[in-house]
């Protein structure tokens, strides 16, 4: 019994570190997307959430045939359901970095963003860049360490978020109000980023060390109207 | 085995029931916050997430529990893993009330909104409003065809939603930046809480019926950028 399990989460968690990739690609994309007005890549990132929405209804399924056969217990059973609940937070960081790619697209051949904008987007976005590299190592080797790198540097993205608003209200803005709305949701939707790779950090954790640190009160990471 | 399974089931059904209604307040809540300047209901909301998150956190651990000892399989199986679901939801839906609450209580005495974004804001809000009460109902009597109209509704809060950026874009618009970004925020938040209310009425149609419809084509329910 024993053995067919762990052969069948090995399948599972194949398919979770291919969501763990296809976000990266989805993260990187958007980010040319937006940036470079790279249109082509926009359309990859629109394109490539279709399979990374399959992925999750797949990994939704083994899961749940996984509890009905082998009736997994204590660790086992952690890993199930953490699994299905990073699942989940993928595909959500999927249709982000999908609204972020479809904003570039829509703009062409021109940014979204005011020029003043681009260097805190630009900052937010290499950012995201790292964080995606590591949500991938962190899968791949179940690594505690590079979770815990992800959950502690979450202040730098807020605080870059942050400063999006301060230069939306300052002398030096000189968007059009477009520009305004645009660079209001496109930072919600790259602070949303940031906060999922956190949540899926935690979940890693708990896997790893059976310690949730989402019970923690600092749970929400979510900013609030600023 | 199975009656001891129906009656766990049970409590957690409880829970989850509990966990729509407290969701209902905070909508409602939120509303008379952001509408009404009503500083008392928003601080109720910001201090009621805490029940909200607690009963999410006390619903995992039931189904964990449940999965481990009574290893349901078919149709129980599916409350289960849809249970987890829905907490998540509401937990979410929460979150997002507790920002709008939190939006009000920083702007009182006075309105984040600007005078002709409040028709709008007041009509998402009514349909909200609506959805909640259909939430509960749904819920407690684990009825498909309530959950059918949500569904169904949900393209009226879109259409608001998107009335919202064209109001800041025409020449009515009066607001401030910083009402812009409110306007824009804030009406995500809400338009999300739209979302997450389709998003749990199709896990309800599937723990009722057997279908997911989640699995159509239409199942990302998020606006993009405008």
């Amino acid at each position: 019994m024993r053995v067919i399990f762990n052969e069948e989460m090995k399948a599972v968690a194949d398919d979770l570190d291919r969501m763990a990739q296809d976000v990266r690609k989805a993260i990187k994309g958007a980010g040319e997307a937006l940036l470079k007005s790279d249109v082509e890549a926009a359309q990859a990132v629109i394109d490539g959430d279709i399979e990374i929405d399959a992925l999750e209804l797949s990994i939704i399924d083994q899961c749940v045939r996984l509890l009905a056969k082998q009736t997994p217990v204590a660790t086992d059973l952690r890993v199930v359901v953490s699994t299905l609940r990073l699942a989940a937070t993928f595909e959500r960081m999927g249709d982000l970095a999908r609204h972020i790619a479809e904003a570039g697209r829509r703009s062409y051949p021109t940014s979204p963003l005011p020029e003043e904008a681009k260097p805190l987007f630009e900052q937010m976005q290499a950012f995201l860049n790292e964080t995606a590299d590591r949500l991938v190592t962190m899968l791949q080797d179940r690594d505690a360490k590079t979770a815990e790198q992800i959950i502690a540097n979450d202040d730098t993205l807020d605080e870059l978020h942050s400063k999006t608003f301060q230069l939306a209200l300052s002398d030096e803005w000189t968007g059009t109000r477009q520009q305004l709305i645009d660079v209001v949701l496109l930072g919600r939707f790259l602070e949303r980023l940031g906060d999922h790779s956190v949540s899926a950090a935690r979940r890693v954790v708990y896997i790893v060390s059976g310690f949730d640190p989402s019970k923690e009160p600092s749970r929400d990471e979510d900013g609030a109207v600023e």
